[in-house]
């Protein structure tokens, strides 16, 4: 390993400042804190993704803009209204929320990113947005990144943060994130959002990069219900105060600042998966074989998504029937005698058919909290993982709604 | 309307006998029965739509052979057992049970069409399924369809039938049908099985239209969890004892006929979404002014199998949040600001934004048990209907499994 993790989150690299305030956008309990602001004190190159749903929040076309500003030196967002579905007025409030931050910061509003995460629908109580944002200042510290990953908090149960240390050239440099999710969590970024800091020297351009390879390999492979918002976002922020020697692209260098940065965000998806809306197991599912990499994929993601399949895990039930049906409707190419499934390396299916193991070992593998389901198609050599949950009662429950918006 | 619904399911049309028996492939209780025969007593034409899921269970493959046949005479099927990932052994029992039924009504193997549901993974208990098909002649009578309706229901509550009277050149016809679903329902057809028959004089190669028609406008619109099974299968035989005029493709009787058999389809259909697992809402999803068929297609099943938006009716929560995110993610051409979405007719999203429809009225349609969600698009001309439910606790119950197989 070429770093170390370390506390903090997304205050742990240097000349980063982080907090929160409550302004009554969601909860009505004031312990609840609902806006969270992170600040760099140094000049800064920014990188984001953003969902690719065709219905967009109008903080993800504000910050889509903004993100190309050559300083952004501030993320601000609020949790318990999403700003989508609001028209010419939602986009005219997120530039508010950014120009409120901009006046309480003495930055452009350009300089500010923003986003928006909760129901659907609704036009956000901008004054009182506007006149907590003024207020925020004071609220930042270089201990703030767990009160920022509290107050961006939906149905998420626990704060998520993860930072790492890694020596380049001699000199340390620190990447920190923090993230929500939890419900509607699908590949190409649902529900969730996620903020990244790093100290590293880095160009805009190398770090889009290294932010593109990251989110594909960890936010891109989580799955709880198929579904993805309009509201998805990572921003990462890179404000130079480590010193080092400028990343450049393809060097060993950046090779370890690029496997940092996938641990962060590897992790942080991973606590979405783990955190996710009434889930009892955690299943990785890995398909080898394939005839092409999009083929993998379609197989892996019609596994991980089958709510038949993900019923039988919650019901500790192997039941690899409908992992075979499953892989016959994904459009991936096929044949059914070729299928070998594993559970945890136990061989289930083999040449399409029942294995000799005995059921009750393959019992025990899906009665762990933490199992993994590998399918080898025997057609060529794509493959490809993704991370996903069981569905329970508890799920459904939870996603009852309770009004309008999501 | 061009005809009249009647009793007697598939023994409705003259010259068609059908029975059941108990052989102990599904359940312990003798009360139970777990096979259903279908005979015609006339020389027959066959047609018959099988699943599109690569993974093909092994009755699937024989009839597919079978129903090219000159004069199919029966059908045998069972459910407990659903023949699929069975290999070599698995085609040849399909076989075996096509050779019995032979046996036991001096038919040739080719003249028999076989099905089963249940388990995936299994081998048949065949040489008890062959002694009891050998009984099974005895069980035939001209009111056997609702036990035959009965011996293949799996998940299923009821028995499904629907039979319907035309007169065709003054000539009475009839065309009747059984089915089962629950579970795994999903367009291109899904762990659903229908046999339908008609005295009408027919020839083969328009049978097939006809049935592909209104196998389209039914049991392909429907959707519980969109799962596809390994099994699913839609039988029809037309005996010609009616003795009409021969249907010609394109005749206006041809129409009426096409019309009745519509009917008895999208009945059967329904019948099963009603039935669906731990369903309690029945819901029509229709998309207008999409940018082409394909687009209407694709945003209807978005919607309709959208867990999200599933867990929202069952909470009897309108949510157009949910059916907004659906619509930005299934692939079709939009624009957010050009969706209107009308919940039995009123009107709840403009132009992509809340509706200035009280959420009373919108939480009232969501109430009953049975309502319409209309989007649309503003695109173009391209328009599609499915048929789908909620999703609730009891389907998770249903569906946690107890032992290998679907």
């Amino acid at each position: 390993m070429t770093f170390n993790d370390i506390p903090g989150g997304v205050t742990a690299p240097q000349g980063f400042l982080a907090g929160s305030a409550y302004c009554g956008v969601k909860a009505t309990n004031k312990d609840s804190a609902d806006m969270a602001l992170i600040v760099s004190q140094h000049k800064t190159v920014a990188a984001a993704t953003f969902t690719t749903n065709k219905v967009k929040a109008a903080p993800v076309r504000v910050s889509r803009t903004h993100v190309a500003s050559p300083d952004v030196r501030a993320i601000i967002a609020n949790c318990g209204n999403a700003n989508a579905c609001t028209g010419v007025p939602g986009i005219e409030n997120a530039k508010r929320m950014c120009q409120a931050t901009a006046t309480a910061l003495g930055l452009k509003e350009r300089q500010v990113l923003v986003c928006s995460t909760g129901r659907i629908g609704v036009q956000l109580p901008i004054e009182k947005m506007e006149a907590t944002i003024l207020t925020m200042e004071s609220c930042l510290s270089r201990e703030g990144s767990n009160a920022a990953a509290r107050a961006i908090m939906t149905s998420d149960t626990f704060a998520k943060e993860v930072a790492v240390e890694l020596t380049v050239g001699g000199k340390s440099v620190r990447v920190g994130g923090i993230a929500k999710g939890a419900g509607m969590i699908d590949p190409n970024m649902a529900t969730m959002l996620a903020f990244i800091t790093t100290d590293a020297v880095i160009d805009k351009t190398t770090l889009q990069k290294a932010v593109s390879v990251a989110v594909e390999q960890s936010f891109n492979r989580i799955t709880i219900d198929g579904d993805m918002s309009t509201n998805d976002t990572v921003l990462a922020l890179a404000n130079g105060a480590a010193g080092n020697k400028p990343l450049k692209y393809g060097t060993k260098d950046f090779k370890a600042f690029q496997t940092a940065l996938d641990h962060v965000m590897r992790e942080l998806a991973w606590l979405i998966v783990q955190d996710g809306e009434g889930v009892s197991k955690f299943v990785e599912v890995r398909v080898d074989g394939a005839a092409s990499l999009a083929d993998a994929r379609r197989a892996a993601e019609a596994i991980a998504n089958s709510t038949l399949v993900k019923c039988a895990w919650f019901g500790e039930d192997p039941n690899w029937g409908r992992i075979m049906d499953a892989l016959g409707y994904c459009g991936a190419k096929m044949r059914e005698e070729q299928v070998d499934i594993f559970y945890d390396g136990v061989n289930a299916v083999k040449h399409g058919m029942q294995s000799k193991t005995p059921f009750e070992k393959l019992r025990e593998v899906v009665k762990q909290k933490r199992f993994t389901i590998c399918v080898d198609l025997h057609q060529g050599s794509g493959e490809y993982v993704v991370y996903t949950t069981d569905f329970t009662m508890e799920y459904v429950k939870l996603n009852m709604g309770d009004g309008i918006g999501g």
